[in-house]
């Protein structure tokens, strides 16, 4: 049985996990017949937001970690405690938390840093040549995990797509429903909901994507 | 194409929504064709659990409305404007936040009581004879809202089953993959993670009770 890490960046799209991908990664793992485990960095948060104003909490705090517990229910772990030789593969849902508190690209773009615990938790993966599925925004992270010219797709946005081919992705447009794959890095990405529109559209390239990532395993 | 209206109750298995089976009620009806829109009612949190811990975070206050907007990716409206002539059905995923936030069976048992709004919305859709779905815990409002002798599943556990019982609630055991139907009310009922062990088991209840609240409709 496949035993895959799933990272996560907190609890809610605008400054954390997307929670829809999330859930889509654990149920398209299960009922493929894959375990996994959750893990987050145990720091704080960039920020809140009122997912309901969209507007930043201020005075308010909250711990990645505490917060990713919620969509894993109660079962994550620290990222430090991630030890490679446990897994199969590694993948990362997106959401602003990805770009937010994972690494900085949303904050920083083209000056974007990762997290070092994160970095440290990716690199190990690819050194191994382990598979890895990044979707959503995720991917402004490859170019730090894997160097510059690793092929990956954010989507179709002009904007970022130009922001992440400066930090050194090689970047192809994907469909809502398509993956990218760089079959050499076994790295799988898909744009999530960078285009979906809808929860079943993230569906489709989030289940092709854990199928890709189980079978390059 | 038929509406749904979801009812929310924060955002996390102990204080509030249990995320995976509200996500995958979301897609269940994305995919089976139907449209949805969430609601939830404009309160503060029984409390707020730390679902890393389990343990209750004192001095922190969290609102469900707010909370219930992360499952939603933003899009959730005051349960009080739920106007009933827009929907063809309503459904009430489960997580403590059902059985705190919406009503109190958690804290107080058989002397459990309803919100007053959750309920008015609730009977308006029974009144109606418009069908109505409830998973997991959320079958603790259900004598309160059709009066005693409605049939409905909370699984198997025969403690709460018996504390339902003396609420008024005609219980039926049911298996993980299963729902229980009262054709009469058009009210179908499916335990989830009162039973699941898995995201995938949650899933084929919760596909079933989607399927025949849509059928009914």
């Amino acid at each position: 049985m496949k035993n895959v890490a799933v990272i996560l960046s907190g609890c809610g799209v605008y400054d954390g996990s997307e929670i829809h991908e999330a859930v889509l990664t654990l149920l398209a793992l299960d009922q493929q017949g894959a375990k996994y485990r959750c893990f987050a960095p145990n720091i704080n948060q960039y920020h809140v937001i009122n997912h309901l104003t969209g507007e930043v909490s201020e005075n308010e705090t909250r711990n990645v970690l505490v917060e990713s517990a919620r969509i894993s229910r109660g079962d994550v772990e620290n990222i430090e405690e991630l030890c490679v030789d446990e897994f199969d593969a590694i993948i990362f849902p997106g959401g602003f938390g990805a770009a937010k508190n994972l690494c900085d690209f949303a904050i920083n773009g083209e000056n974007c840093t990762v997290n070092p615990l994160v970095l440290n938790a990716a690199k190990t993966f690819a050194n191994a040549n382990k598979p890895a599925g990044y979707m959503c925004i995720a991917p402004a992270m490859l170019p730090f995990v894997y160097g510059e010219h690793i092929v990956g797709t954010i989507g179709n946005d002009a904007g970022v797509a130009q922001a992440l081919t400066q930090l050194g992705l090689k970047h192809k447009n994907c469909a809502v429903d398509d993956i990218v794959v760089d079959e050499k890095s076994k790295l799988v990405t898909t744009p999530a909901y960078m285009l979906a529109t809808s929860i079943s559209e993230a569906a489709q390239g989030i289940n092709k994507l854990v199928t890709k990532v189980l079978e390059l395993s």
